[in-house]
């Protein structure tokens, strides 16, 4: 089941954080780039290596760190079919080193469609010479907007193949509030509606830990509404976005767990792939060396986060 | 602008439905499937050829009677960058016919990020080489559930690159309600207040025939909402899928249009797909000439709904 593999992994490593791995180009280094460049031409091709080798980097230098890392699918959509590619090569790479695969790709549809959409990131695709394994990440990230007819479909997967998925609950940009504030009837958000509907969903998919493989995401930025999240939400698994570089700080964060110091995922993306760029690692790396700022920065994040949960 | 181009297009055709491709493998013919799967494999690739070959037969059926088609992203990705691969080559084929593409995809995110996803379907992707379009299609599905800051990103590149995106405002399957009919404080449900959201996101790309290049997708399913988001969104083009197999009629399509005759454009997928499957083709096609059936449902199609707008 996905939910204990990712708690065992936590605990493990005393580590609730994730690395995301949203390679923008200008995020990769320079020798990087043109070696890639330099064998598969400097279009589409050689960015979809370039972005394999990056990726490779990231992984080696914090397997042995975290649990998990999370690939933001559009980062490789923008780059067609090759991209693709090199998103499905991550992912081999990163499950080649033990770790599990969010990805996050915000799907959602109906019916048939949906299940279209599990198969190819949770489940399998049936050919002309049997079932595939496509991308065979460990999770996905869904958009609830459609109601439970958007959800079964993955949730099923789940439970066949012990795969989860984390439903968009409370999102960390600043317009988040248009629809997920908004104050229902019976005196309830949006966002507090979900938190139910997604308490409720998972109700049948809890492991030997107490928490579900159908979690939540609930951004950093908004420690109060997380507060109130973690309450409605008991035992779904909380995964944070908007920590570091869109302004969530550790002691934000630690709203999203639980007492038993679990109950929540901690991602960053740009703070760790760019840290050698950052004040902070200023001197002590390059360009050259950014894998080594990489994990410089993990360690650092996985130790301020850990210190915030053991000072409440 | 796109909306300009598809009102011309369904002028020109006397024709406000669009075909979607969903190419499920069970709805490729036999003898597609063994011709690609003799040169390519039975697996993901000989897949993917059967579907670039089924979808460039139905595009050649349809293209001088559609104004567009609507690939379901979901049936590509399911096989894999091969199958993202045949989406991209189904896009291209579809406008070497001139026909626009609706790129059903439901993507949302945030800043950069929803930028990514924008410059795949909407824009262009930046490499060492210079910009690249990657899918260009001419519309996009999108979905609110973030808020103005996912919908930004791709609202912009419908200015710069005059394309379009159809937001998710009422949708066609049973728990659509789940979410969207809930009613908020003010005493307006979720999807009035997202149909408000998506006439105020639309004002500043309303093209001369009056109409915005932000629509909106409200399913065929629910004709009463259909007729209230009629109202709340004078300018948005809607998009109605669930006629047909999901059970909605040309009488309660005919809720989403204006009393212009516009206003509206109505998919079908599966009824168009496997036309010559259906009850009402029997004995005069089979599944060699699937392609006459699609395009013989497609005209029956237009008609129906042609009939149903006059007589209201």
């Amino acid at each position: 089941m996905f939910i204990d593999k990712l708690i065992t992994n936590i605990k493990k490593l005393e580590n609730p954080t994730v690395v995301g791995l949203d390679p923008k180009l200008e995020y990769v280094p320079a020798n990087i780039r043109e070696k890639a460049f330099k064998v598969y031409g400097s279009g589409l091709e050689g960015v979809a290596e370039a972005i394999i080798q990056f990726n490779k980097k990231l992984i080696d230098a914090v397997y042995d760190i975290v649990p998990a890392v999370k690939p933001q699918l559009a980062y490789y959509e923008m780059y067609g079919f090759v991209g693709i590619r090199a998103f499905a090569e991550t992912c081999a790479y990163a499950r080649s080193k033990e770790l599990l695969v969010i990805a996050d790709a915000k799907r959602n549809d109906i019916g048939t469609t949906a299940e279209a959409y599990s198969a190819a990131f949770l489940g399998k695709t049936p050919a002309g010479d049997g079932e595939h394994k496509v991308f065979d990440a460990d999770a996905l990230t869904v958009n609830p907007y459609l109601g439970y007819d958007g959800i079964k479909p993955f949730a099923e997967d789940c439970k066949k193949y012990g795969k989860g998925i984390f439903v968009l609950v409370k999102t960390s940009n600043k317009s988040s509030g248009q629809l997920q504030d908004i104050v229902t009837q019976d005196g309830k958000t949006i966002y507090e509606t979900v938190g139910r509907l997604v308490d409720e969903w998972g109700r049948d998919t809890v492991g030997k830990n107490g928490y579900s493989s159908i979690g939540a995401v609930v951004g950093a930025t908004y420690p109060e509404q997380a507060k109130v999240l973690r309450e409605i939400m008991k035992q779904a698994y909380i995964l944070v976005p908007g920590y570091g570089a869109q302004g969530g700080t550790a002691k934000d964060v630690v709203q999203s767990f639980n007492s038993d110091g679990l109950g929540a995922v901690v991602n960053a993306s740009r703070s760790i792939m760019c840290a050698w760029k950052a004040e902070r690692w200023s001197g002590r790396y390059s360009e050259d060396t950014f894998d080594g700022a990489a994990r410089a920065e993990a360690i650092r994040m996985r130790d301020e986060i850990r210190e915030a949960l053991a000072a409440r």
